[in-house]
């Protein structure tokens, strides 16, 4: 009889979630997957009506468990260590470091490895970040977690949650997508019972829009390889097993919108001004990095900021060639029509719009 | 001893070129390489100073035995019948139109296929084209040709004509590279004796720039496919032997310059409006196409055409996957050194000096 009390506990927390007065729009709840842990996470937790159903994390960038302590220490920072964390995996499905070395020996050095990273091909104004093992995590800038994570994995806690709340449940991805192609075929009704999927990754025809040095350091990511962008190409067979799901709703972001967007000085004064534990959290220099995952974020927060979408057919290109993780799009009527899904192609933002929401969320009591 | 005799020959004929006076440039010697026959190749019959070798033909846009019918007829208007056609290869050398059937059933449809066109995938302004076998040659518009072509392949006239005038031939190519490809394979010492490649191939990453409906027909060609241009999907193995050889100097023209260009109904009456032979055989509808072989004949006759391009090594990808014959591109330092070349790359031309430029050529008694 054990099952029944996880069922009958689960019922309960669905019922307390939807039982509010009429005139209080229900929670939006969400689920936050990422390789590593920034102000668009921080954004999501100081909304209004939203829940996070939890934070799981995925290597990319860094290591999973460098981004598992980013994640907790995070929440620990806002203050919201109700919210748990839910490890995911460490490797991509089939991509390594080894094929990475022989990718770049066959058609040409990545600007960006992630976790991979050993030098950069140009001098850059970005930082090389320290090259180590999975399991080694370094000191954190924010300082060390004291919490641990959940000892459910992030793929078994997604497909528990979409069960739960079937068609309640928003999923937004800022990183590679292993955990979601996992979590599908572990379950075929997965993506099915979520609600819709927000993701930042892929790159359609991105150009560089801003005057700054560092946004010509990241039009390097691009000028030669429009279709590619790291956390699709970090993870190309996990994206095309995620695209190809059977989602109720898409919605990409990809690198296209960011180049009109800059961690720049001014945001960062913008965003560290408020005397709140996150607004103290984000002084520093600033990053001068595009808002990728903070547009993400933001989009599902308020749809309203999109000024610009089309509607298109997106996969992810798989062959180990070339175009190796790159995004495949096509005009509705164009598609092959082997299960590729209709997604909403963010391509611009209301920038000033963009910056008002992320400074107004991280300056909440 | 027959053989000293053609040499005899060859040797007479490089002296009467070089032989002029010393205040006369000597005559810049090109051949034309193409998949049909237009206004880019009268710009060039009609310039100063250009001794033209000879015409050669490749399927592409059409069959060859087409474009050879084109080329005939497009010399007999210009009145210059001394300037030989020279029949090229009618198939690419693995793609056909039986694989390219399999390659849209597996990553999408095609917006031209050129000789294989059967239909439109959406309305357009363009006119569908005969579909037919190779060879079948529909009558011509202009005019069928009374005239013959040489009993010499294009691969074989090319060989012989830079063996001849070593490091002084031009080869300009608004074509599929089949030829080029053929020329390589059959003499390793064919592209290093040629002076340089101009071609008209391949694609960046373009936009759409004019307000036309037109341009919006031809932006799909691009939309969802940056990398993507007939001329090189047509034959990307093709491409890929020729952009690997290792010519002198290589200039590409992608798509990307001509987004800014259109014969428009205004064009088309500036370039009709003299009474020459050619200018009344531009008279009709406008087709409203963009320039891309008149920009590729014009920066080979005017380099300072050229407002915009940069340095990149180029090649084709030509794994049958969803980027079968893309351009890869890489900034010096990132390129897998698998001796692709550096190309100039052209991004922009002075659109009104290329107008005027097409429409004093045209209007030459």
């Amino acid at each position: 009889m054990r099952p029944i009390i996880p069922l009958l506990m689960a019922l309960l927390a669905g019922a307390s979630i939807a039982a509010r007065a009429a005139d209080t729009p229900p929670a939006r709840l969400v689920i936050l997957d990422d390789d590593g842990f920034s102000l668009a996470q921080w954004m999501v937790l100081k909304a209004k009506d939203v829940t996070v159903l939890g934070e799981c994390t995925v290597s990319g960038d860094v290591w999973q468990k460098e981004a598992t302590a980013q994640a907790l220490r995070g929440l620990e920072i806002a203050g919201r260590t109700d919210v748990k964390v839910y490890p995911g995996a460490t490797y991509p499905l089939l991509n390594s470091e080894k094929l990475t070395d022989r990718w770049e020996a066959l058609y040409g050095k990545l600007t960006w490895r992630g976790a991979w990273m050993k030098q950069w091909v140009e001098p850059t104004k970005q930082k090389l970040p320290p090259y180590h093992g999975p399991d080694v995590v370094p000191d954190l800038p924010q300082g060390n977690p004291h919490t641990r994570p959940a000892d459910e994995s992030a793929a078994a806690f997604m497909i528990r949650m979409v069960h739960r709340y079937p068609g309640q449940v928003s999923i937004v991805e800022t990183g590679p997508m292993t955990n979601l192609a996992l979590a599908q075929k572990l379950d075929p009704q997965f993506a099915s019972l979520a609600k819709e999927l927000v993701y930042m990754g892929g790159s359609l025809n991105p150009r560089r829009v801003l005057a700054s040095p560092e946004s010509a350091d990241f039009a390097r990511e691009f000028a030669n390889s429009p279709r590619r962008e790291f956390n699709i190409r970090f993870d190309p067979e996990a994206a095309s097993i995620t695209m190809r799901a059977p989602w109720r709703r898409i919605v990409m972001v990809p690198v296209d919108p960011s180049t009109a967007t800059e961690m720049s000085d001014a945001l960062v004064k913008r965003l560290s001004a408020a005397d709140t534990p996150i607004a103290r959290a984000l002084r520093g220099p600033a990053s001068h990095f595009p808002l990728w995952d903070e547009i993400t974020t933001a989009v599902w927060l308020d749809p309203s900021l999109i000024t610009g979408s089309h509607e298109l057919y997106i996969d992810t290109n798989t062959a180990f060639s070339a175009g190796y993780g790159d995004i495949l799009s096509w005009t509705p009527g164009y598609q092959p029509d082997l299960d590729e899904q209709r997604e909403q192609v963010v391509l611009s933002v209301d920038v000033g719009r963009l910056e008002t929401l992320m400074v107004g969320l991280v300056s909440r009591p």
